[in-house]
């Protein structure tokens, strides 16, 4: 692992996720810039002090040479850092599983992409909210055209955990996150607006071909924009809004995601997800729960307990991590497996969210005008 | 009475709306343009043979006429007709209450508008859905600062209900709403844009400055724009979206709000119109229902029976004839009263949503531009 | 009318109910015990001074004679009074529309029952409940087998409006509903009791075949019992539950019915009464809301509107009106008409209501002891 | 471990919870009563071959003997060998974790009650319902008075997975629950009326002193009670009523508490357990989230990720493991802590669960008669 250090929060889930299913030993890493805190954190963690590195690069030279090296890395370090880090195991050969965006910029992304390519080595990107059971029933059924062609779709990552200023204070996430530098002038798009695109594509299976994107700054004098309100066109024809907010006040995470087909309609909320809601054309609604019978074997395959018996966020990491350790493995042994549309985000994934971004950052400089934002990948 | 004779759904609520608080007698009307159909309507009604009119000028020339003239005027008819119709009784003095939109152009909206001033004459608009106790509660709320100042509205009418191409049969509605001159070519705005733009400005105060849309046509072959993406930028600097459809499949009336100020948030839902809910900076949420203590006169005033006890639909179109009733009798009897803000819409706010239509319209046909929706009235 | 003077909050939900869809002209009434006040009000809601009688007796004498009289009567008046006052209309061959709970006495009850039965005509019990359309479809689905067998039944009307002790101030209803003369010792079982007992039977067309009960007096001090927890066994042998509360503190009318069938179970509850929950064996939930497509006969009848436009508490009122206005007109046109199970409550589901809280009250005195709770009628 | 072997589903949810916190490493284990089988299912989970026993005997001889042996026994075996398995463990000094039902009779259940207490030993039962954030954010509302003094309890854990007869297949949770012998007569009391028997005295801090009750036998042919009605008298002259049931069609796993104070009610429901609902008297409603603003110390402790991030069934279970982890060093390093109310459940819970179980079989058998149901220990 590289980042998650003191303070890190998401590092602390992606350990817990590594755990959960028993998939993952963690071995090695740098968990802080400063070498005498990442040490001493990783000792905490009950690492041999030889696999506590100072600096990434040397992780990545070391691990590679080892016999019992590290079989992936897993980087949980902030957005501007996410491109060296990976391409530095990469170049060594060592898979990586990425936190989400995948890089600030676009040239990055790419880079990685084309970089993964080369080398044939997995790259998973950790928009951990496709890996619900009741998301990959949706992304299934959609497929399956239990909704018919979808016409629109209204995805929203809408939360109020930065309503207030929390960066005067000393919130490490928030600090970051307001940081142009640190966490992209359209930060707010980058953090949440590429879960809520990752969240649409991944269910419609569609490609957001166009959009018309106006970009604010919500709380006062802070210096990144923290809401995006983003006009849609899917690949299909389709139309759509996307709405990502970090001042949506008193929402508690805001990740939801209607999906409306010729003759019937879905609905997934972060608030409650192991259920499923499709609404039909006679104005009647069904709820689906994970767990319950007749639900596809993409939602079966994630579930770990059944009915009735609520699987939350933490799961939804560890599903990610045991979708990336039976690829590791398939590929290890020799089984070929191609990636399912159904199953975990990839580079590929990152630089079509790394896009999506700077094109909602062109619109917005172009006062709102239609951008194109497709790649040819 | 003009319009609502057979089959005309709408024109049946309203006629049950008088009679709920008991503060109308329907005494004279043009029920249909066939003026044996209209008579034979009448007749069935209860209303005397003499006030049963063939059309809507000798109605209006025969009741101001009459001692016992009728003291206000229903019209029900289709969007096309709203201006001559409601000119005609301005022009004879008699008091107009409308259903929505105002008309289908802003030409005719104003006349209208500048006629009822002229006149000095009560000119009220059917927009109920502002008539909603818990709709009155939350506008009383943002007045009085309980969510700071309004940053954020999402906005949205999408309703199910032409999701398939009703119009192909003899749905009458639908055949209407899809015909451009008589729905407008904007069909969807019209009917549904103008309620959500109402409820905006009603529950805020605030109005719309400029905005951004995209029209499309979802249901292959239909000759109007069935739904509408809409960016908003309100006369605060608060940003928002409105969302408009009548082909969002499953969804069964489709009217929500929220509204995100610096402390809070409020939502209201048509489906469970007796709740509002409030949401904190602490992630507590508190739902208030109509008829519980502590709630402002606004919605005490328009709660007939009390907690737990739904008022629906029917009420909210009762709330509006009934403030309505008040106004006439206030009027009559030489009490002044200013309309207030958190009261029955008026020709005014009909002038603004046709208004409001035409910037859509003409933001649509410059690609999504932003476009300047005030007017100075 | 008789009762139903200044400050009785239900019988404004009557007379607004006789307006709704036009179906009954009031014309007639004893409003108050105080022939004075009864008379002012009168006047005031715009009746004949001939047709404002001082007391109910002179009413039925008078009416009955009339060649206009009234078709049927309207009794709101407090509890011990419906005795004395239906008996005296049904004397006089006037059919009666009378408040629940029929009689404070079962040989009370049966009386008006017999007496009804011996003049033929109608006596309706306002249960207004279930007539709610989404109950009517409840009832409808299961006699058509669409749960299987019931097995298990799980009703509740547990309401927090008497939480406090509100009968030690001017409330009035608080004040004759905690009086043990007027409102009955077990004022609760009367109240809310007989609501959810009628409801259960409505719904599964099962009785009660015996019962245990434990009555208490929550709110310290009062003189009723204020709370009832009641175990019923049904006729076909399924099992229940019965509360009914005054004092379910935060509850705002608190009516709710689950309904356990072999295959399925439905819920339904006052507070969004225009759905209707479907539980599955597989674990999925349907919910079928009012004025969707499909749903039966009984429930279409009594929607005005149509889907997504909520029909509330009054409108519940008028559904039963509007049934028995139907009724009457059947009888005097000598249109035979079975009354339907699926239909408006009668005096023998009051004579049923008042056995009911026979039993109760007889199961709690013997320490709750199971008590038969059957009655051949 | 003891127990927990091939298809024991509820095995698997124990060991995901002692590694979600990284509390915990399985060492040692019984995992069938065939050996072969036990030995190669502990060399799938990685076990050392010397710490795979035959039987649960030779493993509490051998681990106690050991420097490095086990630090506390998880016992998950069908409930009629809890008491010989657990029996074997504390005689040589191994503190416990056994899940619910303590035992299948209270003679059992006070013998290792009154061991665990010579020996000075942890035993920990795994109700973990009551280790969610939000049901000890309740239990710690009810005791800062909140709720004022509590009057009434609704508590029902009311599931519908056995409502067709799976025994009658092959399907092993349920063939074992409906033999008298392993899942008790009373089955679901054992199962499911002892977590909502928890919860209640959990939430409130009221015992049961008496109750009435009613077992019966839905599922036509079950050799065992699956579903129960049980009226409450709480040691406060608080009035409840408890109701569990497998046979609760459709519902998914149905465990949900009501508490109605003197001044406010509080409500959970494991369908969304990380809600807490809140009604006041003024007919508000307040939802407290996981994760929010302002909630207890102890609902913070065991919230991992924050507010919108759901967590689930999984992880109450390692909340209770981190709980004892937490014990468990605290008694081993001499840190003197008393068990708060507000923490995991013990033996004297387990003995409390079962003299419940017995009071509610006594009184079925009783005719419903009230029973005690008090235990002085």
């Amino acid at each position: 692992m590289v980042g998650g250090g003191p303070g890190a929060g998401i590092a602390e889930s992606h350990r817990t996720a590594m755990r959960l299913d028993d998939r993952y030993d963690l071995v090695a890493g740098v968990f802080s810039r400063d070498p005498v805190r990442s040490h001493a954190f990783g000792l905490g963690l009950g690492l041999a002090a030889d696999r506590l590195y100072p600096e990434y690069q040397a992780m990545a030279v070391a691990e590679a040479a080892r016999d019992d090296g590290i079989e992936v890395v897993s980087i949980v370090t902030t957005n501007e850092t996410h491109h060296p880090i990976a391409r530095a195991f990469l170049e060594h050969g060592i898979p990586v599983i990425c936190d989400k965006p995948l890089t600030l910029h676009l040239d990055e992304a790419l880079d990685l992409y084309h970089l993964a390519r080369e080398k044939d080595l997995i790259f998973a990107l950790m928009h951990n909210y496709s890996a619900y059971a009741m998301v990959r029933q949706a992304a299934r059924m959609v497929r399956d055209n239990a909704l018919g062609a979808v016409r629109l779709v209204q995805v929203e990552h809408a939360s109020g955990w930065a309503t207030e200023r929390l960066e005067q204070g000393d919130h490490k996430q928030a600090r970051w996150r307001t940081d142009p530098a640190v966490g992209g002038e359209a930060s707010v798009v980058y953090d949440l607006g590429t879960h809520a695109h990752q969240l649409l594509r991944y269910v419609t299976g569609l490609e957001v071909s166009a959009l018309a994107a106006e970009l604010s700054t919500v709380a006062p004098g802070r210096r990144v924009y923290d809401n995006a309100h983003v006009m849609l066109r899917l690949s299909n024809g389709a139309r759509g809004v996307l709405w990502a907010s970090m001042v949506a006040t008193g929402q508690e995470h805001g990740l939801r995601i209607r999906v409306f087909g010729e003759t019937a309609s879905l609905e997934w909320q972060h608030e409650v997800p192991h259920h499923l809601t499709i609404r039909s054309l006679d104005g009647s609604t069904r709820i689906l729960a994970q767990g319950g019978a007749g639900l596809a074997e993409e939602a079966q395959r994630v579930t770990r307990v059944g009915l009735g018996h609520p699987e939350g966020f933490l799961e939804s990491f560890a599903n990610l991590y045991t979708d990336v350790a039976d690829a590791l493995l398939s590929k290890r042994d020799g089984i070929h497996s191609e990636p399912a549309a159904i199953s975990y985000p990839t580079v590929r994934d990152g630089v079509l969210g790394v896009r999506f971004v700077e094109a909602v950052v062109a619109s917005h400089a172009a006062d709102g005008r239609w951008t194109d934002a497709t790649i040819a990948i």
